[in-house]
């Protein structure tokens, strides 16, 4: 006869390891790195939370104090490897096997450590992706997780930075696998309850907060006058005509800038409540203005955003928050709404090639992906039409039969044709490549694919991929955009100017926008400050960014 | 000063109205339809669950009884429109606008009422794809949810069939919008926490379980030697090659056959452990015999389904199974791995184009989609490589660069040339063509588009048309595994000669299968009753398909 409930005593083995170590569910800081050496065993596939905000660092600090003779070989599985001790203990031989999703502040470390062989990498996946296989081939065994506050049954609450949680314990609990929470204080009775007592199994008062790292707040005062440009070009060109309702911004100062003059240029053209009104989104502090003024009618946020805590609870007609009055994020969810439910995506890149093939891989770095590789991609599952969906996908294909075409995501890339430290972002190869023969990857870190680009958009114009009718077309369209770079240089000048008169390729002044007017003045706001005082002092940005 | 809290003030207004017909959370079944006049509004967006399995049938009951003056005009948000209730409430004027995924039993009426005006159509969806609505432009004012059972505080116990409630409740209680749930009984503590109780906002004591459909089950007995000939191509001609793990099945005769066939055709060719381990799947009773014989390792369930609860509550290791021991399924988590964790989704239809587009739309009927749309699309922001992943990108693509070049999710289309009541399944025009035509559709109701369809296999072979270089070879490729039909006989046999020698089209022979061999004795089970032989008598198959 099988044993049928194998994972289950497997994990009662764990539990009563555990249990030697802790008061009910409760263990001490003090008794931590000895608990986990109780309830890990070598090869363990562990999720140490690792979000791309929030993270588990408690845990993690204790996690890189086991001793490698008792916990080895283990195989992460998390979204973000953010902090020192995330590769830490695959210096010391704790862990040889990683998948994850993203990261940024580790990437030249972990691109080191690959070349090195001290990490095994499984892949690299965009946060949706990952959250799937917890489900299928990488379910974890152990989940190391963060929330604000737990009670003594275990409830746990984990505030605005919900984030992964519900996914990782999901996936952990109900397949077998052992939950462990480290939280900022017990308490009698938790705000709301974020994750239900029966799916955690530990509990670690850490009597202090969890880190979180203010990832998508962007100063203002930092916003060029190239960048304001392109947001004017941005506005005019795509928002007004597709008419693009419900969308996602990624990070980075021209989405920033595209932001700050909604309630400015956007008003001026007649926008508002036409665009823009409803958003899969992280608390972007450069949104306060628009919201202030109108016009947006609904956000779900990814995570939250360090100092945008009370000014969300202040708006709950905007934005998803529970009971207790503060925000409830849910990364899976907001994923799912920005692949599904969103008809743009628009993101900053690093290098764009002559197909459109996009990466954020500069030299030695394996960055991850972050959520982009999911918006960026056309939905082909998507099955409700919309007016900017619909006129995508005839523009892309407009003598196809029409009750059998599909309608085209908006995904629009926009930068500075001259990037950071004057690097151009348009490239023959993408260093992405280089780095792939280095680490003989089957393939390479391509954040969105030339094929689901629909628009790029620099200070030279705006590029159309979808008017495109060949591979040549494309090229000469990016090329066209791509100003004084040697790409940009080396463009076929008669068709860039047949592509013009196609409108595949639009200049400012084909949009009617005078460069000169590209002026910081139009920025609703210039400072952190000014967001700070468009919030009626509800928005707390963090110190760093604070400098008056 | 704007007022921000609209949405709460008005929660609040509904909470208190409904309060004065509760006590407590606890609404008593014969103040059902008093209590929802009280709390809903003409106008209101609600779920009422509405699922593809389990429904809140008491609640669908009292809504279709409330005064049509004091509640009328809804716009459902359902992912199923199954019972009776749920149209009923259209025929009244309850209810007016409709944004769903699945239809199944109700599709000819449905389509009656479109015709004749009574509903006025938002969209079809993917289940997935209305999920993420939810939280973007179809956020529910009111759930109407079922569960097993609730403690006093709300707290609630779905048991194996959690399916969207999760997912519902999350978008609901945090959007500002009203829970309520109907339970099958109150108990003092419920077994596990499915939903918090401070998401729910009252419980209704149905006093009986709630209504579920055993969807998911085939009777072997039915399965013909058709079938299981186009189950032996598919093993032998696809899931051997690619060495398929993971995968999602379509319900369906065909795939039942090749469940049934693993434990002796797979066993044979060797297959055991290198293919279908790990399934994004609902309970199919048809894979006990497998699991049994040890294929699976791991199975993430969609919903569950009638008769396998005690099975399944038995075989831990194999399903997610929760601190009481029964299943927890969720239907959002599933569909997200079928999307991004699968290399395989295979499923049946009823009419495939020259194109390759799908449909199950025959004559009037509006059936919806379920998953398939979802799983059935390459996901596009995938970005982990797998064997047979790449296998097909290198197909669809073999003289791109490799780093570049994606691999493709297999989407395979199985059936017999000709289907029930000897309808073809392949035809010149898609039935779904003239349903748009009628009702005036943006897009005409797709299953699986052909750009996205990676095989086809019949009687007469596995056409792959990942090799096919242009439309012309694709649309041969089809008509050459046409049969019979008139799209099989407007062939051109020496292109599909060629094809095959391509090995685009492998007939049985080429592939080593005797058509003779397609025997019933290859069936593991060859009853209902073998199943639940096979399942050591813990399957409890529905009275409907015991005939002994």
């Amino acid at each position: 006869m099988r044993d049928w409930n194998m994972k289950g005593r497997d994990r009662q083995a764990r539990l009563e390891a555990g249990r030697r170590l802790a008061s009910g569910k409760v263990v001490a800081a003090q008794d931590l790195v000895a608990f986990l050496e109780a309830v890990l065993r070598p090869g363990d596939r562990v999720c140490l939370e690792g979000d791309n905000q929030k993270q588990a660092d408690v845990l993690a600090k204790a996690l890189a104090k086991v001793d490698p003779a008792k916990v080895h070989d283990l195989h992460m599985v998390q979204s973000g490897v953010v902090l020192p001790e995330h590769l830490d203990i695959f210096e010391t031989g704790i862990a040889r096997r990683l998948d994850f999703s993203y990261s940024g502040p580790q990437s030249a470390r972990i691109a080191r450590m690959m070349f090195g062989g001290r990490i095994e990498l499984g892949a690299v996946h965009t946060y949706l992706e990952l959250f799937a296989r917890y489900f299928i081939d990488l379910t974890p065994q152990v989940a190391l997780i963060a929330a604000v506050s737990a009670d003594r049954a275990g409830n746990l609450y984990t505030g605005p930075n919900t984030e992964d949680t519900p996914t990782v314990v999901e996936a952990t609990s109900f397949g077998k696998g052992l939950v462990i929470a480290q939280v900022g204080e017990i308490v009698d009775q938790v705000p709301r309850v974020d994750i239900p007592a029966d799916q955690v199994h530990f509990v670690v008062n850490a009597q202090r907060p969890f880190y979180v790292e203010p990832l998508f707040t962007r100063d203002p005062a930092a916003i060029t006058e190239t960048q304001i440009l392109t947001a004017m070009l941005a506005i005019k060109g795509l928002y007004a005509p597709y008419g693009v309702r419900r969308l996602n911004h990624g990070i980075g100062f021209n989405t920033a800038a595209i932001e700050l003059l909604l309630p400015t240029y956007g008003e001026r053209l007649g926008l508002k409540g036409k665009v823009c009104t409803h958003w899969a989104l992280n608390p972007h502090p450069t949104l306060i203005p628009a919201i202030e003024s109108g016009w947006v009618e609904q956000i779900h946020c990814f995570g939250s955003e360090v100092g945008m805590e009370d000014y969300m609870r202040a708006r709950p007609d905007i934005f998803f928050t529970g009971p207790d009055g503060s925000l409830r994020s849910n990364r899976a969810f907001c994923q799912t709404a920005g692949l599904y439910a969103c008809d743009m995506f628009i993101g900053s890149t690093l290098q764009i090639d002559l197909a459109g093939n996009s990466s954020t891989i500069t030299g030695s770095r394996v960055a991850g992906f972050g959520g982009a590789p999911n918006m960026g991609s056309d939905a082909r599952g998507r099955r409700h039409p919309s007016a900017p969906w619909l006129r995508a996908g005839q523009e892309a294909d407009p003598t196809g039969a029409p009750a059998l075409r599909r309608g085209r995501k908006l995904v629009i890339q926009i930068g500075e044709t001259f990037g950071d430290g004057n690097a151009p972002m348009f490239v023959e190869r993408l260093s992405a490549l280089d780095l792939a023969d280095k680490l003989d990857l089957d393939l390479a870190p391509v954040m969105v694919y030339g094929d689901d680009v629909t628009h790029i958009v620099t200070e030279e114009g705006v590029a159309n991929l979808l008017l495109c009718r060949d591979k040549d077309e494309r090229e000469q369209a990016i090329r066209g955009v791509a100003g004084y770079t040697e790409v940009g240089r080396a463009r076929d000048r008669k068709m860039v100017e047949r592509l013009r008169e196609r409108k595949v390729i639009q200049r400012p002044e084909d949009l009617g926008i005078d460069p000169l007017d590209a002026d910081r003045s139009l920025l609703v706001a210039r400072s952190i400050k000014d967001l700070m005082i468009a919030s009626g002092g509800l928005y707390r940005p963090p110190s760093r960014f604070r400098n008056w």
